[in-house]
């Protein structure tokens, strides 16, 4: 049998592991000048990460290409962010694709069975409902795969939709939230955390707090720490008493932490992973949550 | 000045055109089977759409490939993607690319940039509120290009969270038909459909009727029609007394209407986007909509 996501999370974790996760969001703009100046964008964007995963593999349990910045590339792009997954898979890191797709029926078969197979683990949109993330689920069971369902999102424009109070007084993500534990029910390992995770941005930590009780099984991806204004504080109600339950991410604080013409680029990116874990590690100890 | 969707699918419609759209979701078990039988699933792909839009240009105004099915072969299924889009546009068709993303900021102006490059309309899924929509919006005013966003999807689960009733006594589809409308404000030509469009499911008509109140400026995209249970009927309400307002999709009805193993299955694909106009245009008629 596969071993499931939260499983291999798991066992990074008690190696030692900060639960922590790089986002991969390459910018022409800020990639190291020196590197392939003259090739085409996504051999650039290859080129990069062919430094940057191998580097941070050993500091860093989780990275999560988000797909758009390859994607801009065309096909060329979507060809660089296959080669990041498998290299990220092959330095023993996992992958959540950051794909926030959401389709239905046969339509999300297809992108369940290409990005599953790509990444460990995926972003979904939950609008269209469960026919949207049934077929995800499908494919986990193959796989070991696991989802991270937006629950709520850590842009300010999220309230607009995420914020909207029902008729019985909750909040829209609140609602996506119990679907969320309900779509986990009887999937995993009784006791421990699903396939069916959550996305929650760390600039709504009083959400966090609330939204974690609603969903006690599910991973909780956390957004937003770093340039948009969280902090990995913001993010500790994710939290089990183990230093379990979330994965905080940080993006361009870590692999876009240089200035393009330094040469000492790759050095900066690792220490900055490095830190990045030892603070995600001290907040868990200050807060009492792990020892 | 480039010319607007709205007013490039006018110029169709004056011409004779009903308004609808072909989808194209390639499956490999639905594609002719003497057509590169021993090819790769992308390159099957790219036949297959290389014989079917160059026959339906005439017949029809606009065409909807969904990504999914092109992205499931990865980086070779994007390439089909690209080709399929410019091959559609060459022929004169009008191109809805049906994407349904939905990130926001950098990550937004990334898809922006390459799929209102691609196509020349989008769908969008709304969830990360405004800073996830105008990204497209400010490219569109470059491209001449529209959006379509997700208010009420034609799958039965959509009701989970699209039907749920708000604190105001509206369901959430409600909600995001008048952002929809707000986020139309000012563009476009005054007193007439402006670039934020909107998909509505043939399968909730009555849903189609309310909403289209509630966003009297935006281009309705009806899917749902055929395979999944709705008709051209239920899409009426879509339309104004001069039968524009709405593009209503047909997919497995038309390029899959045909055995795999048929001699003549492009006639048959033919046949099926003519009868479907004439559908649409004998119904807007009996409805009194168009004389």
């Amino acid at each position: 049998m596969v071993a499931s996501f939260v499983s291999r999370l798991r066992h990074k974790l008690t190696g030692g592991h900060a639960p922590v996760c790089v986002g991969l969001d390459p910018r022409l703009d800020a990639l190291p000048s020196r590197l392939l100046p003259a090739a085409a964008p996504a051999a650039r964007i290859a080129a990069f990460y062919g430094e940057v995963v191998p580097a941070i593999a050993p500091y860093v349990p989780v990275v999560k290409p988000n797909i758009a910045f390859f994607e801009r590339y065309g096909a060329a792009g979507f060809a660089a962010y296959e080669g990041v997954c498998q290299a990220a898979r092959s330095a023993g890191l996992l992958v959540i694709g950051d794909i926030k797709r959401g389709d239905i029926g046969p339509t999300a078969s297809a992108y369940a069975d290409v990005h599953l197979d790509l990444a460990d683990a995926v972003t979904l949109h939950p609008l269209m409902g469960k026919d949207s993330v049934d077929p995800f689920l499908q494919r986990c069971l193959v796989t070991g795969g696991a989802v991270f369902v937006l629950v709520r999102t850590s842009n300010s424009s999220a309230t607009e939709f995420q914020g909207l109070h029902t008729r019985d007084g909750e909040e829209l993500s609140d609602v996506i939230a119990a679907h969320v534990h309900q779509w986990g029910e009887g999937l995993g390992e009784a006791h421990d955390y699903g396939p069916v995770g959550a996305v929650v941005g760390a600039t709504y930590p009083q959400e966090m707090a609330r939204l974690r009780g609603r969903m006690p099984r599910a991973l909780i991806l956390v957004p937003g720490v770093g340039a948009q204004g969280g902090t990995v504080r913001d993010a500790l109600s994710a939290f089990d008493a183990h230093g379990v339950g979330g994965i905080v991410n940080q993006s361009r604080g870590i692999a876009q932490c240089f200035a393009p013409d330094d040469p000492q680029w790759l050095d900066r990116v690792v220490t900055a992973a490095k830190s990045f874990s030892t603070e995600m590690h001290n907040a868990l100890r200050a807060q009492g949550t792990i020892k």
